[in-house]
């Protein structure tokens, strides 16, 4: 669900096993005006200042009671009009990174398997995948992916239990935000912050639209959960662009293979965070953590394309006039994911904090 | 446990989270000797033929009965004196490839996953990881991976229930091999096999050794599972080694990076096998599926070595004299990872059928 495309590809008519070129053809910041702001406690703290005070609602597990759902491997629970949605993992060895804390790609990928099975939950599927409310399907219309953002508060290790809460909220008049939180099983102990903005596209036209009001009405706002976004950020840094000048780095001639197209025959976004990760120097690596992590999503790539990773890296700390960065030091990487010819896949930000 | 070294890197004393160069000096063939045969009935069909009748024994799901532990998500059962161990799993939406079967990662994943998960259970762990009885300990022995093979007789997909079942053997007197059957957790049909060939190092030497007659029969012995291993193989099939004569394509510049290393501070399977499996060309990967994949590993990898993946593709139709591989043939894939100055580090070969 995660991934900028995938909420599109499904419904595509001529959708086979063979990947094909989908470029959109218009980027998405046109429609897309964010509504996340920064709240005077600021982000990004092991404390909880910044987030909602609703949150205390979901600190006691005991405040959603009915099971209605137990497979065998996975706890699934709809409740409350099926609002909030709720799955438990159990961090696997191959999901840790040489520190024993549960890698990036692995957080992503509970999000988005929290997500998708909320959604398949409550109907939103077709015969070509899911996120499609009927009405959708009906006019052809699909989600794609603008933005996402995680906050990594704390990180798990292995062999841990973790609860994947996720909600959907509005996000102004022609979005939807998707809000997610992966909290300490045993103790309920928020860990980590997850929000996304989605918005809809005519899969005839391939371009953005508004959610017709009648959609909205009735098959959207009854899962609209009035709990406010865990994550906030100062819409004055959004991410800005980098170019050949302004990169440290440029890894060049990166293809997707076959290996990396998902069953909605996208590019996963797994690939798209490995290409982001794989540009950081091992020195700012090794030596910090990641404290979160903004995506903004453009285009859609396809399985043929050549991209290239450019990447920047600098301190937060003013004092480091020449820009170095120290062990000690909060850090901050920005990223683009461009095709050869320029046009811009993918940005993305990370802010990293020292690891002691 | 399935990278080449686990096994053996947790056990150094001087581990820490940031990886080092460990190269084993000496190779592996030259101590172990495959006690792997083909039966007449032939191997890797889509019925059982070449397979132990043993496997009948576990057909039935209740033949195993008494489940000692139960976590939310998994279900551990540790029986028959422990010689059998039982893993469930839902393949999740991003571990499904593009035609919604399991992806062949996500399978090592979960043969990885069972055996620690087994091992652990058992004992066999220490302050430095998972793997090493006490004695082994006390001694500072390891173990290092030197084969493996998995036979996809059929793929799970997306939102199936699989058990995992894994137990481990003797491979005459210098080895143990670890066994394992992904099942259909509904039906009880065996779905994928797999074997790998384990043997002793000496972390003080870094040089192989032979099991001690005492460890082997205090520890070891009582945990041997007397089945048959489920996967059999010719000898005379034994990997080929590729080179840049008899390679099609040669990949250079392979680096593991940081995100690569797993919590025993090795490259993790996960990413040799996307260099093997990133090196097929689309026009076999899309028109087949991998029937067998046989592993050969000779070094360790380390975090700052330059690697080369090569690859030959072959059809197995003999017809084809100028070897060219149709859409309906069986195929193989030859492959090689090596240091840029030709040491080897594995040799790998897949057996490729027709998706249709």
């Amino acid at each position: 669900m995660y991934t900028a495309t995938s909420f599109v590809r499904v419904s595509m008519p001529d959708s086979d096993i063979m990947p094909k070129a989908l470029i959109t053809k218009r980027g998405i910041s046109s429609l897309l005006k964010p509504k996340l702001h920064i709240p005077a406690g600021g982000i990004n703290k092991k404390s909880n200042v910044g987030c909602s005070k609703n949150l205390s609602t979901l600190k006691a597990p005991d405040t959603i009671p009915v099971s209605q759902y137990q497979s065998q491997t996975d706890i699934y629970t709809e409740t409350d009009n099926h609002r909030l949605y709720k799955q438990t993992f159990q961090v696997r060895s191959y999901e840790a990174s040489a520190d024993m804390t549960i890698s990036v790609d692995t957080v992503l990928n509970y999000l988005q398997e929290a997500a998708v099975n909320y959604v398949r939950s409550i109907g939103f599927v077709d015969g070509s995948g899911v996120g499609r409310t009927p009405e959708m399907s009906k006019q052809n219309l699909g989600w794609v992916v603008a933005k996402m953002r995680v906050v990594f508060d704390q990180y798990p290790t292995w062999n841990d239990l973790v609860q994947v809460v996720a909600w959907i909220s509005a996000s102004g008049r022609n979005g939807i935000c998707c809000n997610s939180i992966i909290r300490d099983s045993k103790t309920g102990a928020i860990l980590i912050r997850a929000s996304s903005i989605w918005v809809m596209m005519n899969m005839n036209t391939r371009r953005l639209c508004k959610i017709p009001e009648e959609e909205r009405a009735v098959e959207l706002e009854p899962y609209f959960y009035d709990l406010s976004p865990f994550v906030h950020e100062d819409s004055e840094k959004a991410v800005s662009k980098l170019d050949n000048d302004t990169a440290d780095d440029i890894f060049k001639g990166l293809t997707p293979k076959w290996t990396d197209i998902d069953f909605n025959l996208h590019v996963n976004n797994a690939k798209y965070i490995s290409w982001i990760l794989e540009s950081i120097p091992d020195s700012l690596a090794l030596t910090h953590k990641i404290s979160s992590l903004t995506l903004e999503y453009t285009r859609e790539c396809a399985h043929n394309d050549v991209l290239q990773s450019l990447v920047a890296v600098s301190t937060v700390n003013t004092n480091n006039i020449n820009g170095a960065v120290y062990e000690t030091d909060e850090a901050q990487s920005r990223h683009l994911i461009r095709l050869e010819d320029g046009a811009e896949i993918l940005r993305a930000r990370i802010e990293w904090r020292p690891r002691k």
